[in-house]
């Protein structure tokens, strides 16, 4: 199954920029339809009650679009529900510990922040995510900026496949894809979005794919 | 394992008020010294990073003492370092669940507030953690306190091992256990304690046991 996911748009779930469930579940719905190939729930606010419930109904609904549904952090949710995969950044559990819990078939993302911590990258990882590319509100623990030349710096110096993150919309997202990337993650620009579905085409067209 | 668990002194440790890692080994080392059975790690405020370091510096101390590890909340950190159990809140996983994820020999405590939680508790709970049962300042999202008299009610009312949670300390434990509790889960009577030791020797001989 890793071999054929389409990172180009990966839409990354906030609670609060959605509207809850309800809306997490339908910007989902909407983005899988414009062509997201990933989407992670990311619920840092949130009790696990909550995660449990939002990742048993995103999971289905995930299969059924044909988006690997990713948890992020929280392995044991992600092990509740049979989830695809997990995301972790730097002060979450190592990808060793996860690829233990989580299993061979797992897809597993690490958040990379730097060019040392790309370097400490360990095999277990499936893909990385890169960032925060530009400025972004929506982590509040955020890392300094990276920018699009070291963007392109720490793409070019891996094998794995790449997602940029952080602050990305259809306005900046043609230069993300021109740093090397294979992916777009993207937060508030879909969760906010008056119509996901086309932003999320529009971000997927950006890659250089005939929408 | 579980029917041999004494939970008269049920620590709960806190990273503040301990004083960092170094600090829980120690308030650790010296509680089981001084009779505590069980020893739970509470560390909300921490990444996952945190408190895996935390749990496997801390489960095989416990079994070195012989006092049953317990982590709250988070599955995946007691399923990467093999901990004795793990105990969750209202809030958090369902008891089924991390049944289901910690497997049939896992010691499996839920909190319990109020009558109708208690008459909701699963088949798979091997224990209750009955309060607050006064005030406390070291859990921020406490529910209401009980007070001894429906701490006793609840007690009264199921056949599960309990423990009272919630202020406790060596002037009012001796009442707690009188309401009929099997334990006192104590955090900073125990973890602020210039001889933590001596403070669980002293809470052990209020249950009645010749210390």
């Amino acid at each position: 199954m890793k071999k054929m996911i389409d990172y180009s748009v990966y839409l990354v779930l906030d609670p609060e920029l959605c509207g809850g469930l309800d809306g997490m579940l339908r910007v989902t719905e909407a983005a899988m339809a414009g062509g997201a190939g990933v989407v992670q729930l990311r619920a840092p606010q949130w009790k696990k009650r909550q995660w449990l419930d939002a990742a048993r109904a995103l999971q289905p609904l995930c299969r059924q679009g044909g988006a690997v549904f990713v948890v992020n952090d929280q392995v044991d949710v992600a092990l509740a529900v049979g989830a695809d995969g997990v995301h972790v950044g730097q002060q979450d559990l190592p990808v060793a510990v996860v690829r233990e819990l989580m299993g061979p078939q797992a897809l597993i993302g690490l958040s990379v922040n730097h060019a040392g911590q790309l370097a400490a990258v360990p095999s277990e990882a499936d893909y990385l995510g890169l960032g925060p590319v530009f400025a972004t509100s929506t982590k509040k623990d955020a890392a300094p900026v990276l920018g699009l030349a070291q963007l392109a710096g720490l793409a070019a110096a891996t094998s794995l496949p790449t997602v940029g993150i952080g602050g990305i919309a259809p306005a900046n997202a043609g230069a993300v894809f021109a740093a090397g990337v294979d992916g777009v993650a993207v937060v508030s620009a879909i969760c906010t979005a008056a119509d996901p579905a086309a932003v999320t085409r529009e971000l997927y067209a950006l890659k250089g794919h005939t929408a």
